[in-house]
């Protein structure tokens, strides 16, 4: 996605050899015209395939999650919560996902209620970098029995594995910006 | 707005005297097509104020953020992170939060660089409460030395005083139902 990489070129920043920053547009200022963009790049890469629920992760897939649900006729976009509040007292399911980022390890957790047999459901997040928050996200999706059609990155980190490992199981992954690498400040993307 | 509330009572749920459960539709589960109403309903409130950046607090607020910042013209969304994730290295604002529904104070913040003097910022967030989170992101706004023109909330709890505290200081605050008490299950608005 041109527009996607332009902007990561030009208002990305690069740090050492694995972080990239998109802070400016992506997941702390957010940019909505971009980000109407992505969801209608995203319907366009899964088109054909029947979705009925998109899963995400919060904070920072909702906004791209929602974005896109427009572009699949308003479907339903259920984001998993990484801690367990107080009000989330009924049954739920539940992964462990562990963040190279933040070096933590979160339980992420749906409701049972909203993520059912039958469910067609879509992956969205912001980044695939290791894999391990999609990885937590299809297991949520096989503890409820739905069916996981697919997955979807904003940006994939290549170089970190996560999308090869996706793909290897037999996922569907698209990624709108794949990085093969970042070496003195420069992102290099996979053409 | 009338079709908040009519969704609020076919499907919202009352526990106790507090709190009102609305986890199929709006904070946890998402009904994108109601998103896009509370979106334009926004725009409709503060019609003739002009806002030049929507400020939220991850991770609830950040769907309806992003949804009415296209009816304000694509403005930019800013989203204020509950924790200190490594990326954040720079400067950033911070100020505390204190949840009742969670139990727990956090620390919100924003970087330094996207709220600056001379932004107009509206505040959204899905629950009006006791006004912690809004007076929290209003201290952010007062650190950036800009502007805070309004306070939009999907849902104020009216008993729990917080838009009073607001409206008292000489914010504008717009909510889009109002919840005057919860007895017996049962949600009563304010007419």
């Amino acid at each position: 996605m041109k527009a996607l990489k332009d902007r990561i070129i030009a208002d990305g920043v690069a740090i050492g050899t694995e972080i990239v920053k998109v802070d400016s547009f992506l997941n702390h200022q957010i940019d909505v015209a971009l980000l109407d963009e992505i969801g209608q790049e995203f319907a366009k890469r899964f088109q054909g395939i029947e979705v009925s629920k998109i899963l995400t992760v919060e904070a920072s897939g909702i906004a791209i999650a929602c974005t896109t649900a427009k572009y699949f006729g308003n479907i339903p976009v259920l984001f998993a919560k990484k801690a367990s509040p107080n009000t989330m007292t009924e049954g739920f399911y539940s992964a462990k996902v562990k963040s190279f980022t933040k070096g933590t390890v979160s339980d992420v957790r749906v409701s049972k209620k909203f993520l059912v047999p039958g469910d067609r459901v879509l992956i969205l997040d912001d980044f695939l970098a290791h894999g391990e928050a999609a990885f937590g996200m299809a297991e949520l999706v096989r503890q409820a029995n739905a069916e996981l059609v697919g997955i979807g990155a904003v940006i994939e980190k290549q170089f970190q594995g996560g999308g090869k490992r996706l793909r290897e199981k037999g996922f569907l992954v698209e990624s709108l910006a794949v990085i093969e690498s970042i070496q003195d400040g420069k992102i290099n993307f996979l053409t």
